[in-house]
């Protein structure tokens, strides 16, 4: 579909929303237009980068691949060049998870397009490739498993309606695969059964867990699925994948003998590489999990993230049920969380201009940590901020990349004690600033309920500028509260160790 | 008591049991006679050794302290010579807890009395004061407060009985106080204020908490509490220790003026410096808290230890109780858990000869790695033997001491993928050795249940050697187990890595 689109949209471009997913093997970019929650695409592209083979023995993405990245976002880049920034989401799977010098390619990526690339955990990628998919189904109440064989990794979901029940993402992929598998381009019988066994000795893990939950449709995505299914059919088996049909693509494959001689009606050239090893991984999935029939859906990674971008939209965001969960999980003092994100919310009313720190997303992020700074406190009390990093860090949080995991992380580990000034240099330069204030608020908020006293707080006044704040009590209040008195002394001198002036009257 | 005393008991030695407690302030002995679950003390000593006196800005254990510390050690020693190494436990509390330099003064500490010393959590801490004071109290249903004021920290626990129910323990002690508050000596009203100030704001991180749960009696134990029940006394007021005459003894001491001028009938030289900071922090501890009166008791860490050590005698080892709970805490799947264990104990009895693994403590903590190493799960699935590591390590685990606590989370990190070689460092050289060897034995029982099948394994032998193992499985096993093959062969490009031959047959 041509750029002028776009353009034309220009009156209500609040509508468009734009998706890009950075896959290990393929890049793929949507444009949808939102009305009344569903989402009409109106400019779809896919390249072949296949940034997971630049990935070196040391996990250095090269700069080949890099390169072959940053000319194919480029090109997405001019067809959503009229689009708010905040309407477009890029993420990165499992090749930018693996990749050590992943910030490299990311700040020469946010000089194409000034979007920030999220790095996705593996199963957030299945949270969202199911989304995508069940938004392609018939609304009804079976239970379906969905498997998403991806060029770094794979993802399994069992889910029912737009509900998953169980995520997993599993290290193999038909990228990865192809360079442990089939380096030199021959396909043979050993290099098919190893790559087998490899996948079968990954899939043992969910195997049980999942069988036991049993489901009745079984559903494949993206592009190893839909080339195998189009090879099955030009085998002569039907529109569904089988077992029976994989092996015969497997013997026609090993007929081949060499990726580049593959000839299958309906198979792209640039999808013979890939296809030895995705057809290994799929015989080994369907034998360890004991499917006996798989269908093909078109929805995937980059619907779901329109799905949920959408949502977000429409106030369902989905990072409020994770950290509802996370609270319960970890059973939070509620009124505790819930008087300390009062104050929270209050003293960022105040500073928000300031500290320019007036998007919903900053609201957002704070909140959320002023409700599961305490989580830690399930480990033990002694540092129990480092146990609330820890586990805010490494958690399973649905909707939350791992940035955000990150940026959340750091409030919580600087809510009390000495701010953390590693975990700060962690942080990329554009959260760095931002996050330090809303930490600030954070620390204040905390330390004005310590007492985890249920009476109401004075009418306090807060007034920032960027290396001060200042903080007004009505009179008389501090000298009958001396233990506030103190703690807020205490917590002058930590802000003096960061260059920052707390001012008590 | 003379020395001779325990070479006469030489024909009941196994009767005979030592505690050592190296304080923050004073370092104390107690060796006493076990019969039928009683204690009775044969020799108790105690020496103002101040260690915490000797930390350094930087958190180093100065020389000098270093140096009273081993002196002290070395008298007790000739006390406990001839008792066997196994019938001796010696726990540093909070400045060996602080000191980052203790590895060192345990090097040197091991070269006197060769009995490792075992660093406990401050919660630890707290469960041995109360069963150490529980067993000097009526054995009524009543709930009590124990305070203990130590050199360091101070343990805060509301029990019943001899079970705690609430366990904390804050920073703050009476040399440390000593040190912030009153260096030169000098006693005057501010800086009585601003140690009483300074302890409220650490008490009201459990005021809340422990004010909800009530008690109905006040028990101090250890040498301030002691020291401020006499101060009491002789300033005319009861037995019981209450705010009254707790501020009468303030006022006294600071129209003393000075730590070298204090003259209370009943208290002791060594005593002066510490007890204006003891009497700012029990001041504290009554406003706080809301007691009006307090008991003191003579039972304390050195009783609970003895308690605690007679108590494995007899099998009823509160680690094992520790670990149920962390398993039920974390959801751990018990039929897998169980099968691990199962094949962990199999597998060490045919090793234990050959890699000298035959005392109860490698069985134990072998099997209570068994029983936790999947743990981590409730975190996330990725790296979950990194979380359960991070959990066994930082969790208050009753029972156990820190370095008990670091070799479980070794045993965790390690049971699979790569051989942690940096944990692996980490571990004292005593416990490197054979902590390897058992790391290697749940590795294997791991792999061979990953299916989480639950039929019944082959027969297996197990032999090993200094550098090797060999696992031989029934004839024709391996076969129809290709996966299991496989993950061996895995598993020995592992072992490899590390210098170890697996051999399979």
């Amino acid at each position: 579909m041509p750029e002028q689109d776009l353009s034309t949209h220009n009156g209500k471009q609040g509508d468009l929303l734009a998706a890009i997913d950075l896959g290990s093997n393929s890049f793929h970019m949507v444009v949808a237009r939102v009305s009344d929650g569903e989402l009409k695409p109106i400019d779809i592209m896919s390249e072949k980068v296949q940034l997971a083979a630049g990935l070196d023995a040391e996990g250095l993405l090269d700069e080949e691949a890099q390169q072959r990245g940053l000319d194919c976002l480029s090109r997405f880049a001019q067809r959503v060049s009229q689009l708010p920034r905040d309407s477009i989401r890029i993420v990165g799977t499992n090749a930018l998870r693996e990749a050590k010098n992943r910030s490299h390619f990311i700040a020469r990526a946010a000089e194409v397009l000034d979007v920030p690339i999220q790095v996705i955990a593996g199963r957030e990628e299945a949270r969202l490739i199911y989304l995508g998919v069940a938004h392609t189904l018939s609304d009804d109440n079976d239970r379906r498993l969905v498997v998403d064989i991806g060029g770094g990794s794979t993802e399994f979901i069992i889910g029912s309606r737009f509900e998953p029940l169980r995520l997993e993402s599993l290290h193999m992929g038909c990228v990865s695969y192809t360079k442990r598998f089939f380096s030199d381009g021959s396909i043979t019988r050993e290099a098919m059964d190893r790559a087998r066994t490899a996948a079968a000795r990954e899939l043992v893990a969910i195997r049980r867990d999942y069988r036991r939950l049993r489901w009745s449709s079984t559903i494949g995505s993206s592009g190893t699925a839909k080339a195998l299914r189009q090879a099955c059919m030009t085998l002569g088996f039907g529109e569904q994948i089988t077992l029976e049909g994989l092996k015969a693509v497997r013997d026609q494959l090993i007929q081949f003998g060499q990726a580049d001689k593959i000839e299958i009606e309906g198979i792209k050239p640039a999808r013979r590489a890939v296809l030895p090893s995705g057809t290994a991984i799929l015989i080994a999935v369907f034998e360890i999990l004991g499917i006996t029939a798989m269908d093909y859906s078109d929805g995937a990674l980059r619907e779901g993230l329109l799905y949920d971008m959408a949502g977000r939209l429409r106030h369902e965001d989905v990072r409020e049920r994770t950290i509802k969960a996370l609270k319960k999980r970890y059973h939070v003092d509620a009124g505790q969380s819930r008087r300390v994100e009062t104050t929270a919310r209050f003293l960022l009313d105040q500073a928000a201009d300031a500290w320019s720190l007036n998007s919903e997303e900053y609201r957002n992020m704070l909140v959320w940590a002023a409700r599961t700074h305490e989580i830690g406190l399930t480990i033990a009390h002694t540092q129990f901020h480092k146990h609330s990093a820890y586990l805010l860090q490494h958690s399973d949080l649905p909707g939350f990349t791992n940035t955000e995991q990150q940026l959340l992380a750091f409030l919580a580990r600087g809510h009390r004690r000495k701010f953390p000034k590693e975990e700060y240099k962690l942080l990329t330069d554009d959260k760095r600033h931002s996050y330090r204030f809303l930490c600030l608020i954070l620390r204040l908020s905390v330390l004005m309920h310590r007492s985890r006293s249920t009476a109401k707080l004075p009418a306090l006044k807060f007034r920032v500028k960027e290396k001060s704040l200042r903080l007004s009590f009505p009179a008389g209040w501090l000298e009958n509260h001396p233990l506030t008195r103190a703690d807020l002394d205490s917590e002058a001198e930590y802000l003096r160790a960061i260059g920052f002036e707390l001012e008590i009257d």
